[in-house]
C-alpha cells in the first residue's frame, strides 16, 4: 500500500501562484505535463483530479493538479461532493476495455455536486442546481464538465452521498430487473456478487414487488455484514457452495432470473438453475476478454467467453439470453434517453423511501486506492464513495519512506481547513470523521492490510 | 389433390351398427384397427377424427371413424365445433418434431366446443361450459378428451370459430411481445410471416399500445389481401427484397423487437436492425433441426441452426436473443399456469374489443388436405379453422377413380343432415355454406390448384 503516499497531493488547490515550487515540478515529471501554465500573468485555476498515469495496478493513479476544465457547448460545469467508484474503474485502469483512452487521463464515470457553471445551448440546468453526471471518464475530480445528456437532476432531500451511491448501481440493477429480467410479482432472482453494489440495488428493486424471492451469492466472510445492513436477500448463499442443490431446496424448478456480473466468478452453474422462460442476463461494465493482464482478470474467463449458445437450444428451452453493458449503451449507442427514463424511476422510487443507498466506505480522493482495493477483494458491503472534501487518512509511519510522506503531510493546508468546515455543515459526515481517523468508514478494515485480512472481516 | 376424396368418411357416425360393412372393413384396412369393435353387444360409439397414418406427405393425412374417447380423471369431455390449424400441424405431419407419437394418431393442438363430460377431479368446469382446449394431439376430432389444465373456459360471446381463430396464436402473440419482447410505448417491432395467424395476432396485440410502429414481411402475393384485412400493419415490406434498407428509411437506429418464425424464411438479416437493447425472439412450434425429410423443411436451415452466439457478443451490443416454445413449455415444461393467465389477459383484450380474430377459411375436417396445403404455401391470411359441421366440398370429377369417390358420396348420410341443421343455426355460417359449394371460403382458391396460383392470389 506504499504507492498511495506516493499521490497524496503535495500543495494545496487553492495556492497556484505556487506552480513553480519543486513538488509541481515533480508530479509534471510524472507525465501529467498538461497542467503546465502556459504563461505567468494568468495561470490557470487548478483542481485536484484521480489521474491515470498508464495502465496497470495501483501506482499508476495518481493525485494529481489539473487545470480546472473548460465549458463547451451543451456542457454543465459541476462543483463535485462525492463520486461513485465502480467495478468498472478497475477494468479501466487495468487497460480491460475496448478503446480505452490514452494515458495520462482522469478516472471516473460517477459524481454528483452542484452546477456551477451552464455551457451555452443547455437547457433544463441552471447555476446551483444539485445533480449528478455518468460523464465518459473525469468524474473523480474537483470539478468536472459533462455533456448535459449525462446529467441528472437530483430530487428533493438527496445528497451528492446518495446520489453517487444510487444512481450508476440502480440504473443498471434497474435495467437488469424490469427492462431484461421482466420481474414481476412471485418470480425470482440469483443474483452473484450480493454484497456489490449492484447486488445491493438488485436486492431492494426486486423487494419493491410482492412474493420475490431473491438469492444473492457472496463468499462467506461477507453474510454476517450483509445480514448487519438489513439486506433485503431472502437467501444469502455461499460462493464455491454447492449453492445450486440450496437453490433447489427452495424452488425445485429454479428461478426465473439469473444475474450474471461477469467479474470473474465462478457463475457457470446459473445457466443450469433456470426455470423455463428464464433469463439468463450478463451484465457488466467492460469487455473483459481483451484485458487479462492480470491473473485476477485471466479468472474471469467463464463459460460465456468460451461457449456459444445454439439459438436453437434457447428455443428448445425456452430461455432467453441477454447482455447489458451500460458503457456502451449510454457512450456509443446513443441510449441516453433511455436511461434518463430510468433515472426518473428510481428517483421516484427513492422518494417514496422504497430503496435507499448502501454505501460501504467514502474515502478522500488521496485513498482511493484502498477503495479500489477493496472492491477488487469484493469486501464491500454497498458503494464506495470518494469525497473530495475528505482529508486523507494518515498513512501509517514506515522507516525512510514513510517519513517523508508524514513531512509533507505536515505542510498546513487550506484545503484541510475547508474540508473540515464542509463536514461540521454536514452533520450525517460527523461520525464517518471519527472513525477515519483510525481506518476508512465502515467494515473494521484498514487499507495497508486488505489483502491479509479476509477471514478476520467475516465477524 | 386426389389422396384428400380417398379419406372422405364412407359411413355415417351416428351408425354404429353398420360397423360390418364393406366400407368399413376398407378404412380397417388402411392401418387403424384400433377401431375394430371387440363385441358385437355393445359396439362402442365412433366419431370422425383426422388421423395421421405415417409421417410424411397430405396421403397420410386421413379422416377415419375412431371409437369416441373415454374420460381419464382430471379431463373433460368436449363436444368439438371448430378445430385451429398450427403451422406445428405440418410439422408433426412431416415427423419433424422431436419424440413424436406413434402412427396412427390423431392430429391437432386446438379445439373449441362444448363440455359433454367432467372426469372426476376436475373443478371449475361443467357439463355445457364453452371452452377451447389445447391438448398434445388429438384436438382434430368430433369429440376430444383433454386434461382440464389445458381447458380455458370461453369469454360470453366468443364463439368456437374465435376461439380456435384466437387461443393458440394470441397466446404466442402475447408472450413474445410483452413477455419476452418487453414491448411498450413507442418502441418497433419486425415480425415475418406477418400474414400468417401469429403474424396478424402479433399486428393486433402490438396496436393495443400506444405509437408501436409494426414492420410486417410476407410475400408480395399476399400485401393486397392484407391490405383489404385492414391489418393494423404500419409497413409491409416484400419478402425477397431489401427490407433492411426500407426499414432504416423509417427508423434509421433499427427497431426493437424482431420475430423470427423459424418457419423456413429467409431471415437472417433480421438480427443486423436490431437497435441496442434490442430483442430478437425465435418462435415457433417444433425442432425443425431433427425434420428434414422434404426440400420445404430442408429450406429452413437458417441462421439459427448453424451459427451459435457469443454471449460476450450479446453484452458488447447490448442485444437480447429469447427461444419460444409453446409446445414445450406446456407438455413437458409445466407451463400451463402461465399460459393460462396469458389467455385471461387474450379473453379480456377479446371482450373489450381490442382484438379479433382473423379468419382465413373454414375447411370441413375431409376437406384438411386443402387448409394445410394452404398454410404450406404460405398462402394464408390469419387462421385456417377446421369445422366437423361442415360437409366436405365436392371433388372434382375426374375418370374412373373420381366415379367411384362420387359414389360413395352419393349415399344418403343423417351426418350430412345434421350439418346441415347445425347451419341453419349458425346463422354467420350461411355464407360460408354458398361459397363452399364452388370453393373454400375466402380468397378465391380451389384446393385443387393450390400450387399453381400464387400469383393470382395477388389480386
Amino acid at each position: 500500500m506504499s504507492e498511495q503516499g506516493d499521490n497524496a497531493p503535495t500543495q494545496d488547490e487553492q495556492q497556484p501562484k505556487e506552480n513553480s515550487t519543486p513538488e509541481k515540478k515533480e508530479i509534471q515529471e510524472n507525465g501529467t505535463g498538461e497542467s503546465e501554465p502556459v504563461a505567468d500573468p494568468e495561470p490557470p485555476k487548478e483542481m485536484r483530479a484521480v489521474v491515470l498515469t498508464g495502465f496497470g495496478g495501483l501506482k499508476s493513479v495518481k493525485i494529481l493538479k489539473k487545470p480546472e476544465p473548460t465549458l463547451a457547448e451543451g456542457e454543465v460545469l459541476i462543483r463535485v461532493k462525492a463520486c461513485g467508484l465502480n467495478f468498472q474503474d478497475l477494468m479501466v485502469r487495468q487497460g480491460a476495455i475496448d478503446s480505452p483512452p490514452k494515458c495520462p487521463f482522469i478516472l471516473g464515470f460517477e459524481c454528483a455536486g452542484e452546477i456551477e457553471l451552464v455551457g451555452e445551448g443547455v437547457e433544463g440546468f441552471a447555476v446551483g442546481d444539485h445533480v449528478v453526471a455518468l460523464p465518459e471518464y473525469k468524474a473523480w475530480a474537483e470539478l468536472v464538465a459533462v455533456p448535459a445528456k449525462y446529467v441528472f437532476k437530483l430530487p428533493e432531500g438527496m445528497s451528492p452521498q446518495d446520489a453517487a451511491a444510487i444512481t450508476m448501481n440502480y440504473i443498471v440493477a434497474y435495467i437488469l430487473l424490469f427492462e431484461l429480467g421482466g420481474l414481476s410479482k412471485g418470480k425470482s432472482v440469483l443474483v452473484h456478487s450480493a454484497g456489490g453494489g449492484v447486488g445491493q440495488a438488485v436486492a431492494q428493486l426486486a423487494k419493491t414487488i410482492p412474493d420475490v424471492t431473491v438469492f444473492g451469492i457472496c463468499s462467506k466472510s461477507k453474510h454476517e455484514a450483509l445480514k448487519a445492513s438489513n439486506s433485503p436477500l431472502d437467501h444469502l448463499l455461499e460462493r464455491n457452495s454447492d449453492y445450486i442443490a440450496e437453490i433447489r431446496k427452495v424452488l425445485p424448478d429454479g428461478v426465473d432470473i439469473v444475474l450474471d456480473c461477469l467479474c470473474g466468478e465462478e457463475c457457470n452453474r446459473g445457466y443450469a438453475i433456470l426455470k423455463p422462460m428464464g433469463r439468463y442476463i450478463l451484465y457488466g461494465s467492460s469487455n473483459v476478454v481483451t484485458g487479462e493482464t492480470k491473473s485476477f482478470f485471466s479468472a474471469a474467463r467463464s463459460w460465456w467467453q468460451v461457449d456459444k449458445v445454439s439459438p436453437i437450444k434457447l428455443f428448445d428451452e425456452n430461455r432467453t439470453l441477454s447482455g447489458f453493458n451500460l458503457r456502451r449503451l449510454m457512450y456509443q449507442q446513443g441510449g441516453t434517453d433511455f436511461v434518463k427514463q430510468v433515472v426518473d424511476k428510481i428517483f421516484h422510487l427513492y422518494k417514496e423511501g422504497k430503496i435507499r443507498p448502501v454505501v460501504d466506505s467514502t474515502w478522500a480522493l488521496e485513498d482511493v486506492h484502498d477503495g479500489m482495493q477493496k472492491m477488487h477483494d469484493h469486501k464491500n458491503i454497498g458503494k464506495i464513495v470518494l469525497d473530495p472534501s475528505l482529508e486523507p487518512k494518515p498513512k501509517p509511519a514506515t522507516p525512510a519512506k514513510g517519513k517523508s510522506k508524514e513531512d509533507k503531510k505536515k505542510q498546513p493546508s487550506e484545503e484541510k481547513k475547508d474540508c473540515d468546515e464542509k463536514k461540521v455543515e454536514n452533520g450525517k459526515e460527523e461520525e464517518k470523521k471519527e472513525d477515519k481517523k483510525e481506518e476508512p468508514l465502515t467494515n473494521g478494515e484498514s487499507a495497508g492490510d486488505s489483502d491479509s485480512k479476509e477471514k478476520e472481516n467475516s465477524n
